[in-house]
C-alpha cells in the first residue's frame, strides 16, 4: 500500500500518517518526490483497511499494491483449481463441458424436450431457472419447487447434471436438494448474505460476474465463498454494460485470460446473457473458447417464439448442434476437447 | 410497443407478428417504410412480454413506448407523494430534511456522539450502519444487533429519528423493530427477494439506485415494493459509475429532476458515496438542492481518521455545521425550507 | 511514479528495474512487501514515460503520483486564473456571465433575433456555431463564413461578446477573427493538431470535455494549448456518456470542484448538452452555480420547433429569462453575482 | 420514425405534430395507446431530421427505426465489400491479413528491422506511426515526414504493404503518397474535417471505433467517408473505456459479427490497444478470428523495454510467430486462412 501526500502536505502531516502506519504494527518508508511525497508500508499482508489512512489531513489517495483478495488469488495457490463434478466431469481441466438449457422451467413436458436435445447436442450440464430474478415485478417470475423437481427428473433422465440459480438464503437448502451446481446470478454479486449462506453449502457454485463489477470486486466476491469453506468455484463471465445498447451486454472476453493470470479458478463464458442476440451466441461461444474459457453456457428453447422469458436470446435446437460443431475445432486449435456425457444413453 | 421488421422480412413474417400480437388480445397496426416495416400495438397496457414477439422470425427489434411501471408512475398518480414521518417530519413536501450520521455504527459512545453533534448542527434524521455491505469480507462488517439498539437509543436520546440498511429478509424484522426508515442499499437494488420481503413492512423505504442501474430499472424496483403494498418510498441517488475514478462515482444530478418528471415519489441524493471524497460534500449537497433534491443523506463521524469505514468521505463536525449553514439560502433560492427539529432537546 | 513487481518476479528483474531508472537519471527505492516489491522513483518530474518501466520482465505495473500535466496544475500557479475578455468581462473571478445562443446560426435573422433576447434576459455572450461538428453527414452542417459575420455584428450590435467553434486547423485565423472566445468541442478535445494550432492563436480559448474523457485526459489537452502558449483557458463540462440514455449525457457536475481543486483555470458547465432537454436545463444550471461553476452557457431559440439542430435541449425565450431570475439567488447564495452587460443598449 | 407523445399531451399538440410531419412530405399514422399516443412516419427514407419534431409541444421522445446511414448498410449493398490491396491482398475475402509493427517508427534501423521480423513470421502489412496522437504534450509525437519514408522504405525492401495514420487534413497527401492504407485513428473518428479530407483521396481507409462510439456513430463516420465518394472503408475495433481498468480497454468482440450485419464493410481487431497488455494479444487475437474478424492487427517491437510508446502492449518478436502460428488453426476451423506474402523474398 502506497500513501501518496497532497502537495502542501506539512510536516506534521508527514508525521502523522507514519505514526498511524507504525500504529497498525507496518513499516512506513517515506519516498520524496519533486512534487509530492510518497509513503510505502513495507510487510503489508493485504488486510490493512486503506479508511484509517486516506481519512488523515494531508493525505491525497491510498494506492493498493497489494490485492486485497487472498485466498482465490495465484499467489495463494499457484496450481489451476479443477472443480470435480459427479459422472467424472469437471471445469478447469483439459475437458471443455457445454451447460445449456432454457432460461426458465417453463412446464415438465418443456424441460424434458430441452433435456433431450441438450443431450442429443452433447451438452454435459443442463441450466434452468425455477426462480427467476426479473427487472420487473410483472414478469414471469419463475415456478420455484416444482420446477426445481421437473428440472431434476429431466436431468436423471437423460444422464446430465443441474445447474441453477438461487436466489436467496432461504432457498438455499432447497436447490443445493436438487442441484448439482448452484449458480450466484449477476444481479447478486454482491448480495454478501446470500455468498455467505452459500458459502457454505457442500455444491460447486457457479459465480456470475455482475453487470458493472470490475473483476477485483468478482474476485472478491468469490473470497466471501471460500471464506466460508467453499473451495468449488467457477467464475462466469456474463457481459458488462456500456453506453452502446447495439447488443444487450459488452461479453469482456479478455476478462477471462485476465482473470485466469490472477486466480486459479476456472471461468467460463455465457455469450446468451452477453450479447442478448441468439445471431451473435455462436460466433461468440467460438471466442470464448478462443479466448481460454472453461466451459460455455448457453440458453436454448425447443420454441423460442414460445419462450415465457429471453426468447430473443435463446437458440433454436438446430443452433445448438451448430454450436457444438463449431466448437470442437476450436477447442482442438487451443489444444482442448469439448466433452460429452458417455454415450450410455441418448 | 412498436415491433420493427427487418428489411429482409417476407410478408409471412408480417402476417406471424400481426397473429401474435391479436392471439395476446390486442390490435396492430403496421406501419411500411421505405427501408421496412414496423408494427404498432394499439391499447397496450404496458403488460406485454416482448420476449414473445423478438424473438418472432423477420424481427429486428421490439421498440417500448409504454413505461413497464405503472403505480410509481407520474400517469398513475399525477400529485407528489409526500412520505409522512414521526414527529411531523415527511419528505417530499415543502420541507428537506438532512439525513447525517457515520457510514457504520461503531459503538455506544460513538453513535451517542455522533447523534448530538448531528442534532447540534440542525440534521433531522440518524444514520448509521449496523448491517454493512462490504466488498471484502475482510472489512468491519458492522456490529448488528447492538448497533441497532445503540442507534435507537441515541436517537430517541436526542429526538432524531433512525435510518438504518437491511441487507437480507432474515434481519427484516429486526430492522424495521428498531428503525423510522429502512434502507435498501444501492447493491441490492435489484434483490428481489429482498424487495418483496421489505415491501410487506410496515416502515417508509429509502432506495438507493443501484451503481449501474438505468432510472427505469430502479423505477422497477419501487414498483417490486409499491406491488407488495408499501407506498411510503424515497428514491436516493447515490452516484453511478463510470470511466474515471477520479471521484468514486458520478453523482447524477440531472437525474432527480428526470425521475420527478417520471414518477410522483420523492428522491433525495447521498453526495458522501456520489462523490467519496469530503471535500466535494458540501458543494455537492448545496447542488443536490439546487437541482430540486428532496433532501441530503451525508456521512459525519467524530474522528473520520478513525471511522472503521468510509472515512475519506466523512465530514468532520465542523464541516457538518458549514454545510448545514450553506443549504439554508439554497433552499430559501428554490423556494424551500431546510427542516430542522423542534427544539424541545438539545 | 511507483514500479510494482509481479508476486515472481526475481532478484534479476527487479535489479533491471533499479538500473532503467538509475539510467533515467533517477533514484529507485525498493519497497518489499510480504506478496511482491514496489520500486519508488525518488526525484520524479513528472515527465517519465512510463513505457520504458512498464515494459520491462517482471514489472506488473507502473503506478503515477506524479500528475502527468505541470503548467495548468495548482501546483504550478496557486493563484485561480481569470480569463479576463473584452469590454471589462471576465471567467472564473467573483463574477458569473451568462452564454446563450442557439446550437447554429441559421439565418442573419435568427441571429440577430437571438442576440437581441440574449441581451434582454441579461446574457453577456453570444453562442452561435458556423462550422457544425455533426454526428451523419446529412445533417445541417453550418454556415460557414457568412454565419461567422452575422453573427460577430449581431453581437457587436447588441453589446454581447461572441464565442463559436472551430473545427479544424484550416479556419483557426478565420475564426479567431470573428470571435472573442474560441471553442474547441467535445469530439475534438483529442485533436492534437488542432489544438496545437489554437494554442498558438490570440483569443481564450473555451475546451469542452470529451464525451468519455477522464479529467486528466482533460487537463492534458488544456496543457497542450497552454503549452503552445496561450494560457486564457476556460473549462467547459458538458455531460460524459453513461450506460443510461434516461438523459442524453450525465452533467457530471462533481467534476467542477474537483477539477478547481487540480487546476488553476476556470471551469464553466453546458446543461443543454448536459441534459439534452430543456426542461432539465433550469434546474441544472441552478445546480451548476450551487457546484462552484464559474459560468454556464445554454442553448436558446425564438423557436425551438423550427431549430436546424439541437431544437430539443433549446431553451424557449421566455425560460432563458426564467433561468436568469433564477440563477442569482443561486449565486449570491454562494458569494457570487450573476454579470450582465452595462446597460448601454438593450 | 415514431413520435411518441406525452401522456399529457392535447388533440392540439396532436395536430401539430402531424402536420409538422405531413408539411416534411411524408405520412402520419397516429397509434394510440391506453396511456399515450404515438405517431408513425410512413414513407421515411432515412434523412428526416428529429430535431424538427423533438421540439415540438406534446412530444415525449422520438424513435428511430430507419438506420441513419445509408450507404454503409448491408440494405444499401447486401454482399460483402473486398477492399482490394496492391500485390493482389485484400481484406474483406476468405483471406485474413496480419498487420504488424511498432507503435511508432522511431528510427530507420528500428522499422527496417520490424519489417523483416514481421516478414519472417508471416505478416503481410506494416503498421508504424509518423504522427503519433498522443494524450500528453510531453509524450514522443512521433517523427514526421522521415518517418513516413523509412517506413515505406522499410515495407517495399520486405514485400509488405503500409498502413499509417493520418491527424490532420494538412499532411492527408504526404501520408498518402507514403502509405497503401490510410488509418484514422480512434481519437478522430469524429474529426469530421479529417473525414471529408480523407474520403476524397484514393487510397483504402482504415476507421478506428472511438473510445466511447457507438456501433451507429461508427457506421456514420464510414459514412462520411463514403459520400465523399471513397467506398475502400476496413473498420476496426480497438476496445472501448469501460469502468474496469484491469484491462486498457474493454475489447468488445461482438461488436464484430453485430456490426457486420449491419454493414457490408470488413471489419477487424486490434487486440494490442484492445487489450493494453502483451500476453492478453494472442488468446485475443485467436477470440477476434473465432468472432469472423476480416484481420487483426498488432504491435511487435524488437525490444518493447527500449519502445518509445506503448511498449507494455508491444509483442516480443517470438510472440509474434507464436501469434502467427496459432491463428493459422483459428481461420481454418471458421473455414479461412490466414494469408502470408508470396515467398519472393523473407
Amino acid at each position: 500500500m502506497l500513501v501518496v501526500m497532497r502537495h502542501d502536505a506539512t510536516d506534521a502531516h508527514l508525521r502523522d500518517v507514519v505514526q498511524a502506519i507504525e500504529t497498525l504494527g507496518y513499516e512506513a518508508r517515506p519516498i520524496p518526490g519533486s512534487l509530492r511525497t510518497a509513503v510505502g508500508i513495507v510487510g503489508n499482508d493485504g488486510r490493512i483497511d486503506a479508511t484509517r489512512l486516506s481519512s488523515l489531513d494531508g493525505v491525497r489517495e491510498v494506492i493498493h499494491i497489494t490485492k486485497p483478495y487472498r485466498r482465490v488469488s495465484r499467489e495463494w495457490r499457484a496450481d489451476d483449481t479443477v472443480v470435480a463434478l459427479p459422472g467424472g466431469l469437471s471445469i478447469g481441466g483439459h475437458d471443455i463441458p457445454i451447460i445449456a438449457g432454457p432460461c426458465a422451467v417453463e412446464s415438465e413436458e418443456q424441460i424434458h424436450d430441452v433435456a433431450r436435445l441438450v443431450r442429443a447436442a452433447g451438452g454435459s450440464i443442463l441450466r434452468g431457472g425455477a426462480f427467476k430474478p426479473r427487472t420487473s415485478p410483472y414478469s414471469f417470475q419463475g415456478l420455484g419447487k416444482d420446477a426445481l423437481r421437473w428440472l431434476r427428473h429431466a436431468a436423471d433422465e437423460t444422464g446430465l447434471l443441474v445447474i441453477t440459480e438461487v436466489m436467496d438464503p432461504e432457498s438455499a437448502e432447497l436447490v443445493e436438494a436438487h442441484s448439482d451446481i448452484i449458480q450466484i446470478g449477476a444481479r447478486n454479486m454482491q448480495n454478501f448474505s446470500l455468498l455467505r449462506r452459500v458459502g457454505r453449502l457442500s455444491r460447486p457454485i457457479l459465480l456470475k460476474r455482475g453487470i458493472a463489477a470490475t473483476i477485483t470486486e468478482w474476485l472478491l466476491s468469490a473470497e466471501y465463498l471460500m471464506n466460508e469453506g467453499n473451495e468449488q468455484i467457477v467464475l462466469c463471465e456474463r457481459g458488462i454494460r456500456s453506453f452502446d445498447q447495439t447488443t444487450r451486454n459488452v461479453l469482456d472476453l479478455a476478462a477471462i485470460p485476465a482473470t485466469r493470470q490472477l486466480t486459479h479458478l476456472p471461468v467460463i463464458a455465457d455469450p446468451s446473457h452477453g450479447t442478448g442476440d441468439r445471431d451473435l451466441v455462436i460466433p461468440m461461444a467460438r471466442a470464448a473458447i478462443a479466448a481460454g474459457a472453461d466451459g460455455v453456457m448457453v440458453e436454448v428453447h425447443p420454441h423460442p417464439d414460445q419462450a415465457l422469458s429471453d426468447g430473443a436470446q435463446s437458440l433454436y435446437p438446430k443452433q445448438l448442434d451448430q454450436l457444438m460443431r463449431d466448437l470442437e475445432p476450436m477447442a482442438a486449435a487451443v489444444g482442448r476437447r469439448i466433452v460429452t456425457p458417455a454415450a450410455t444413453l441418448s
